[in-house]
């Protein structure tokens, strides 16, 4: 029996969050519909390329497509452009990323019935793009010091690609350093200085679309024809620290496994590999979060505060959404305690 | 096609690292090797339980149980102890953790040839163990906030987990808050002081096994039968800064995707999807780690130092191992750029 399937090996299909082990990847179905109508709301249809790295489920990007009507996905790795293109969301897919793997990238144009389409930012990305069938973007740096090549040579890159045969559909440029900015105005003013950038950029490459932003940048955009944002969905205590009108909707369910009352601290049993840890520690409510271990958080009780039961569930916010995700095999998608759905968190991995 | 079988169908197996795509978990088996020899030198046998939780892959506890003769393996989730049963690396497996999943654990029993234990530290988890056919240690607070009881209650425990029919093969008490310590002496009095609790406990419980210990102070226990470590094998940047005879043997092999010789900086295709963050950035040899992104890290040259080109490979050190792995889904492992075989890291999750 391979490990994955003993602990599927149930006599009755669970229908409350509390008949699953812990740790648990719980989706509030309700915030992330919240979440999605928010965005449409600013964002409809084509102004928003939904960025599939943040949750890296096929069921949940169908569920965003359904619900709000957007279809053309970005994808951060080629792993992810694989799974989209097998489910058939390929309808536009962008890799807004830098590949040199060739092969790959042809095999995914040949599976794929929709346009895929690649960020390039040098020669030898637009060699691995070129007689692949793949369309590509100019990737622009516009702050961020990240992939992108300078504004400036962007109309030369794209010369070049269009000899090389490709279809340059445009530019895009993400102003990664200040979508964290608690700011909005500080925002804004650097959205509006790296679109600048981009805009010239744009001007010597031609082609329909220039793609930007992310969550903290959403509707800080009048001129980009489309935003790439994932975060949205199912925000974090990092992104909640902005003036966004996204609820988070994911948190880690967790089991107190040891009490100490005379010491003042209870021991639950989802640690540092549930989480992405590089924005910190996850949040309890009422709880001081002393530290995580491996499989293993340290809670503190307020003075005054009662300690929780051995066997309590606890809900833990995620400090950093996406890598959170990437430790998980599966979203339980919940209505308060009840299991709607488990959608697979299916693109994990490269 | 399920995405997970798209990256795997090539045409001919690859013989080289090069072939495959990045990020890619690399272990060095000479590395590994000298690794297990060294530890096995100083604990043969059963004076290790090697802990599974900072690998996760059955093909590797393999290697270690045939190559140093350790048989007992201890455990973080029941996912691993699950994965270890299914593979028969099972002659004596203690999940050195609280557990109140009273039918899983019934089930691996059932499913065990082997011996089946678990660390209790509390009236709930004796109550979850009894009935499930598993023996039990006592888990005693030696100093770590984390779980455990107190060593004055270690005796009353072990009379209520034997009145409920379970059989108490003795204690363990896991010094944590000192391992990472690089001062040699300090952690040699440390662990004097946690076993001087442990000893305790002891006297009060009986039975024939005193388990503690960790990669941090494999060689300070004295008195300790076993000590459970498992960064020994792989180790990383964090453990490197003691005064271990251990050497680091995993690598995060990425592929240069953009490189900026104006602004002097290149991108490679891991970033913090790829690594355990809590303890930091990884490291680069011959370069200043600037920043991770989800998928992509930053990297800044020196002053006079080239830059590498688009499509070059570098190896990438994790700040901390067990959380790096459990990102991945398998080791491969190689000596120099040859792959010699591919190890699952199949006991993920939970």
């Amino acid at each position: 029996v391979p490990a994955d399937d003993v602990t599927t090996t149930t006599t009755t299909t669970p229908t409350t969050l509390a008949e699953l082990p812990t740790p648990l990847l719980v989706l509030d179905l309700r915030a992330l519909d919240r979440n999605i109508d928010a965005m449409a709301q600013v964002r409809p249809a084509a102004a928003l390329r939904p960025h599939v790295k943040a949750f890296k489920s096929t069921a949940m990007a169908r569920h965003v497509r359904d619900r709000a009507g957007h279809r053309s996905f970005c994808c951060a790795t080629l792993r992810e452009m694989e799974g989209m293109v097998a489910a058939g969301l390929d309808e536009d897919l962008l890799l807004a990323n830098e590949t040199l793997d060739r092969e790959r990238l042809a095999r995914l144009v040949r599976r794929s019935g929709g346009r895929v389409t690649v960020a390039i930012d040098s020669p030898e990305t637009i060699a691995a793009a070129s007689g692949t069938g793949a369309e590509v973007l100019i990737d622009v740096d516009v702050g961020l010091p990240r992939c992108g090549c300078r504004p400036e040579d962007a109309g030369r890159l794209a010369e070049l690609a269009r000899s090389r045969g490709l279809i340059v559909r445009g530019v895009m440029g993400y102003e990664g350093h200040t979508v964290g900015d608690p700011d909005r105005e500080r925002r804004r003013e650097a959205v509006e200085r790296s679109m600048e950038a981009l805009r010239l950029a744009h001007d010597a490459v031609g082609g329909g679309i220039a793609s930007a932003g992310g969550t903290g940048t959403y509707d800080l955009h009048d001129w980009a024809d489309e935003v790439q944002a994932g975060s949205y969905l199912l925000m974090d205590t990092h992104y909640a620290l902005l003036d966004l009108p996204f609820v988070q909707a994911v948190t880690v369910e967790a089991t107190v496994t040891s009490v100490s009352p005379r010491r003042g601290w209870a021991v639950v049993d989802a640690g540092l590999k549930a989480f992405g840890m590089d924005h910190g520690n996850p949040t309890v409510e009422g709880w001081e979060v002393f530290f995580c271990s491996d499989e293993h958080t340290t809670l503190l009780a307020d003075p005054e505060g009662a300690l929780p039961a051995v066997g309590d569930r606890l809900r833990m916010a995620p400090a950093h959404i996406d890598p959170t995700v990437a430790y998980h095999e599966q979203f339980v998608v919940a209505r308060n305690d009840e299991i709607l759905e488990t959608w697979p968190v299916d693109l994990r991995g490269w």
